[in-house]
């Protein structure tokens, strides 16, 4: 079946999800989760072929760990659409409402998209997220995630589809898209049966996606964060959140790929920062300035550019706090940027200044994040200033109608 | 200069415009105001050059009229500019904010785009109107107009710079850009330095920017807007609605393009549809079974698919509200779409069942408009599900950011 038709089958399949209620669609999801914890065995024995695959390959242990499943994580998969089927519906939701002079009511009511396209790397873990959240938001997914987990996740698929059968809702709301490369283009160019694609991997995916696609695009993900001890930080407080923000989970968006330190906080801050640093196991690539505290590889262009992702943190001193919003004005990816300061003019003048979804005041940002903010569910962290900007959850799968409700009236 | 040196310095204006405070934007609005009214002479004599141009170029008496500038049209931009001085400010508004169990604050705060392109055609007042909407939004505008309005779009932007000027914001807040048709290619190409490119005009610049454009668009204003008739409506509020949706304001995107009628009603409604739409002069393209009440015109899949914007109108017998909710699912852009009703159930259906931005019941199409919304300025009709979908006031014009508050929390 090509792409075209599989998206055909999935605007059928939006049109009865669109009128479904809350109470039916969270049946659906119990029923999803049910089928996934009875599929268990299935899942993961698809999942070993696809583990073998990737080993015969010479795939690194890392993405290997990413593309395992484990009865643990299925239950962990099982028990997210069960709190998927807690949370409230966004559809449906009156966003604002008034009555003209006229006597004419407007409201503005949530609905969903309609045919919401995923685009996702290795985790098969996204599958049974993805699906369960565009389920609940009343969209119908059309899933792509990489040939790397094609076993897993179409296991993973059947058992979604078989929930939804059991729930009478049918099956396409929940569609894996298989086959090779070509087929992503084929969903890029899918305009008017596509109503939103969300790239969810690394920066390569992403920006293929952004400039390629005829469809709507929500950009994720991408972050390469900042933290910035300003002269008057409490160094005691600078230090925590700067090993939280780069240890805690050194491997996603909102984790902090370069430390700036304000030049009078330097030779009393740097010392500590790089001694805490090397006792987390974290390499430290500095400029000059911060390598007359202690021993440090040489930043370069690509060290302030670009994420890490791992236990490496780029580290510069900077003039003042003009020259730290220069800094992150120059290499900013517009994620989640952090001030730790004691200053009231430096953290209003940050906030107002510095051009991201999410900007911090002394605290850590790994908090910029859907399950830290209450979202409950989150398709991820959207870089882009359309729509939605930051963590999105529900509400933001959806879009809005203008109802307009007269007794006759004309203009 | 080219469009990439534009939009650099339109950045730097709007880091400027994003921390000015409403007071300051309405005084160079109202200092905009002055400088067009100054202008009027400059600006007409521009005029006079483009009307002279279009007439030895054998251009439409239409279109003619839409480009043609008057004292009075002048006037009118002229207080648009000041009605927006009045208008609220979006910029700053705090859309939802909460504290987390851990003491964190976070907040959801309305901050501008940055740099706004706006490709559209012919009519020059949208000049003074676009750059005042994106000025008091905290935008920088990047204007794109038609060179058939090259003369008087240069001596409108000349007017604003110099009120902006006056007023002491930077002057590359509102720039035009000039040049010929690759330039637009190139703003489309811009991604990273134009935030956000809002296209208004007719359904090729729409289709050609949606498609090519890797800079994020709001799709704006192609409306090919249904009436339908349900067996229970009132014939005379019918009859009403018809006449002012199709004929009030036959050009423009909430008109009424196709009268749907349910087979029951047809023999009562349709032949006096036929002769007041004969009575204001308007062209009826029916099907063969409107064809049975009256003389019209044989309607073509073209007639259903295309906006007329114009006085024709395309009218066709259904068997019942499914029948009439299929045409609308195969012909409609999302638009306006209007039940006359006295049926609960038909209006609820249809209005749960229609995918456009705005669904009316007993009420004109008409009424689809920022300014009958209460909007005070529209930049446009969003047609598309991302971000916008209807009338985008001023809030339509912004993004948000979240700002996070902590006193050293960390994960």
């Amino acid at each position: 079946m090509s792409v075209t038709e599989q998206a055909v089958r999935a605007r059928e399949a939006a049109r009865v999800l669109a009128k479904t209620p809350r109470a039916a669609k969270d049946a659906a999801l119990q029923a999803m989760a049910d089928a996934l914890a009875k599929a268990e065995t299935a899942v993961l024995e698809a999942n070993a072929v696809d583990v073998a695959r990737a080993e015969a390959n010479g795939t690194s242990a890392a993405l290997i760990d990413r593309l395992r499943l484990t009865p643990d994580r299925i239950a962990g998969m099982v028990q997210g659409l069960r709190d998927l089927a807690g949370l409230p519906d966004p559809v449906g939701d009156v966003v604002r409402g008034w009555t003209n002079a006229n006597g004419v009511e407007v409201r503005q009511v949530r609905v969903p998209f309609g045919v919401v396209g995923i685009i996702y790397e290795a985790r098969p873990n996204v599958t049974a997220d993805a699906g369960g959240i565009c389920v609940k938001s009343g969209n119908a997914a059309l899933l792509r995630g990489s040939s790397s987990a094609a076993d897993s996740n179409a296991a993973v698929v059947e058992a979604l589809r078989q929930g939804l059968v059991d729930a009478g809702l049918p099956a396409d709301a929940v569609q894996l898209i298989p086959g090779p490369r070509e087929v992503t283009t084929e969903l890029m160019a899918a305009r008017g049966l596509v109503d939103v694609l969300i790239p969810r991997g690394g920066a390569g995916l992403i920006d293929t996606v952004v400039r390629n696609s005829q469809v709507p695009v929500i950009e994720t993900g991408v972050g390469n964060c900042h933290l910035y001890v300003d002269a008057t930080a409490d160094h005691e407080m600078a230090l925590a959140i700067l090993l939280n923000a780069k240890t805690q989970r050194p491997s996603v968006c909102n984790a902090v790929e370069t430390l700036l330190v304000h030049a009078e906080a330097a030779a009393s801050f740097v010392p500590q920062a790089l001694q805490a640093l090397a006792g987390a196991g974290v390499t430290v690539h500095g400029d000059g300035r911060a390598a007359a505290y202690g021993q440090v590889l040489a930043a370069t262009e690509t060290d302030y550019a670009e994420e890490y992702l791992s236990l490496d943190i780029a580290v510069a001193v900077v003039d003042d706090l003009d020259a730290a919003l220069a800094h992150i004005r120059r290499y900013s990816t517009g994620h989640s940027e952090t001030i730790v300061t004691e200053s009231q003019r430096s953290a209003q003048r940050f906030t107002a200044e510095v051009d991201a979804a999410a900007v911090l005041v002394n605290a850590s940002s790994r908090f910029v994040d859907g399950g830290e903010f209450g979202f409950g569910a989150e398709i991820g962290i959207s870089t882009q200033k359309l729509h939605a900007r930051g963590p999105m959850g529900l509400p933001e799968m959806t879009s809005t109608k203008y109802v307009v409700v007269g007794s006759g009236q004309v203009r």
